[in-house]
């Protein structure tokens, strides 16, 4: 496997498009198939937003064939008249395509609690139906006109060795947190794989990566992944999750990089715990506490901060047996062994929360188990960026 | 039931005492008792200071004759010799007072992972009992060594009908996580109590009050609430409950008030809730969330994260039940009634969060439970705290 330049239009069978006014964006990706399947992860919110009640019917009754994605309004907690218009969103693209509306996914992303301004949408929907591509910048247009408060584009390609290849665009900045489905994620293969597997496996996928992300802690009311597959080519379960984990991976890494007003990505990885979920509990809980998040912003070497996360994670912890351990790239400095405060390691320490990527080991040494989660710095422009965020 | 003037030496038989040297406090708090009975609910977080195992462990034993707390370390994650140290704490008052080391309650606040100074305290604890006494300034001096980066002291006094004072004093202003037993509370009443009635009103009380405060979500490895009853007079359970969950919840709305870095009080009211613990998930979530609690920082009307948040509290929701209400102490707002919008509202509800405190009502609208939380706004301030505790 390797990574290869480029976002989903990658992925042979795919054109997308996008465009970006102001605070209002519309992306589309439609995908020619051979052998289509498409599976979706959505939101645990019970307050679901209406795009991810009719993409959740549709993905139950057929395959989807396109995507339409709009940023500014998350046309969420907007009652019938919610439904209404995404299903509208979804009427106007299959118009287009000349296809059934409920083979179209819709999704939406913005502020809660207004309703979609249809008219801006159906004038960018023109503009950007006329220059839908298979080309790389059509493919990059189309993950900028998702973003809302993220300041990078996240797009993602990887090749498998049999020539399988998996990519991915996602968006997601703040209101990020970790127990469900998560931000938006669009996700392309030419693989041929039946829809049953390829459910389990974006389930999998998203497990291990957008799952264990954390900004805020606030789970969005709009979340989803989607994958959809082309299936030009034949291709393993086994080198296929693989594949689909390090686009999802690489993904939800770059969602913690850039949180909002995020100045460092913190990795957390614990090891050593008596179950999976407790492993995961712990490592959730580090990058989740908001005392942790500052402490690395400010380079203060507070790592107190991380055994008393740990300790609350709901993870079993015996506090006469954890480890503890900071690293970056370059080099590490060991805080506490096995219970034990190593002394004398507080400048070291604070060489390293100087750099941009930060790794905290935790060794609960109790069991077997491990899991890695990823977050970032709280800053004084998280605090600005969502003071601020329908003004 | 009425508010009276001053602390906990109010209440007959209390001595008090404190001192602050830069980060570094130390507290006494003595109590001459005729019937004397003590209870003390401790953090659930699994790594648990020093102060607390011993403290936890004389509570079992005999009834706790006096306190000694200091602000500027919390002897946590010490192991063997945090425990020591801790020990050494009770010693050193015990000799004083002539009683076993077993009767004295230890606390400590401050920083994780670092040993106690002992020369500090010694040499403090010289000072402070020199002057203990039962007068107002005593009690406040008492109240302010506690402190860390607090910024009010939180102090409390009620008299109920029958004459019974019960008073407290409290600390917390960062790290304060609502499922716990909660920050340092020292209370005190003259009622005569006896030891497993007073066990009962204390957990009651603090799943009320202190319980239901959030100010960034850390639980601490340091909260403690010890209540101490003399027993100078006769007091029914009911009426004593009564003032003890004033007393408490006063405390609470202090503590959520000076968040670090808070310009802002925010009372989160659930009704309609079907369980009490789906009133208690969804209050708390409110009060808990970054992006409610960044939008009433720069008065943005964007209520859609107060639903947002509801909904993944964990709480049975449906949100076509929803209603939501914004007041203060002059005016209200409603922006949703019964699932639907309420258009043309947000200049009156950007008026509202220009308050000092801020009263969200949601009604779930599923059945007869209610509850309360706490807690305040997200600011710069909160980031700079943090971001340079411990240099």
């Amino acid at each position: 496997m390797k990574h290869i330049e480029g976002g989903i239009c990658t992925v042979r069978g795919v054109k997308a498009g996008g465009i970006k006014q102001g605070k209002n964006g519309l992306a589309i990706m439609v995908a020619h198939a051979p052998h289509p399947a498409s599976a979706g992860v959505f939101t645990r919110n019970r307050v679901i937003a209406a795009p991810l009640i009719i993409t959740r019917q549709a993905l139950k009754k057929n395959e989807i064939k396109a995507i339409i994605a709009n940023s500014g309004c998350a046309n969420a907690f907007t009652g019938e008249r919610g439904i209404h218009d995404a299903q509208w969103m979804a009427g106007i693209l299959a118009e287009k395509l000349g296809c059934r509306p409920e083979e179209i996914g819709v999704a939406s992303t913005g502020v809660i609690g207004r309703y979609l301004d249809k008219a801006v949408i159906a004038g960018q929907l023109d503009e950007v139906y006329s220059r839908l591509s298979n080309t790389e910048e059509a493919g990059r247009a189309c993950a900028r006109a998702i973003m809302t408060t993220d300041t990078t584009m996240k797009e993602v390609a990887v090749e498998l060795d049999n020539g399988v290849r998996i990519a991915g665009i996602a968006k997601g900045s703040g209101m990020i947190e970790p127990n469900m489905g998560t931000m938006l994620a669009f996700l392309y293969t030419d693989a041929k794989i039946p829809k049953k597997t390829l459910d389990i496996c974006l389930r999998r996928a998203v497990d291990k990566s957008f799952n264990m992300v954390v900004v805020d802690g606030d789970t969005s009311t709009n979340d989803m992944a989607l994958l959809t597959a082309t299936g030009y080519r034949d291709c393993g379960e086994e080198e296929f999750q693989e594949g689909l984990d390090s686009v999802c991976i690489s993904l939800a890494r770059m969602i913690a990089k850039d949180g909002e007003g995020a100045t460092r990505l913190i990795e957390a990885r614990v090891k050593g715990a008596l179950t999976e979920n407790d492993a995961r509990l712990a490592a959730k809980a580090i990058v989740r506490s908001p005392l942790v998040k500052t402490a690395i912003y400010g380079k203060d070497p507070n790592w107190g901060r991380v055994v008393a996360a740990a300790g609350y994670s709901g993870a079993e912890v015996d506090q006469d047996k954890i480890s503890l351990k900071f690293s970056n790239d370059k080099e590490d400095v060991t805080l506490v062994d096995s219970g034990r405060i190593v002394e004398g390691k507080l400048e070291a320490l604070k060489g390293i929360m100087a750099g941009g990527e930060i790794v905290i080991e935790v060794d609960i040494g109790l069991g077997d188990y491990q899991a890695t989660a990823w977050g970032c710095d709280l800053t004084y422009d998280y605090v600005k960026i969502n003071a601020m965020y329908t003004t």
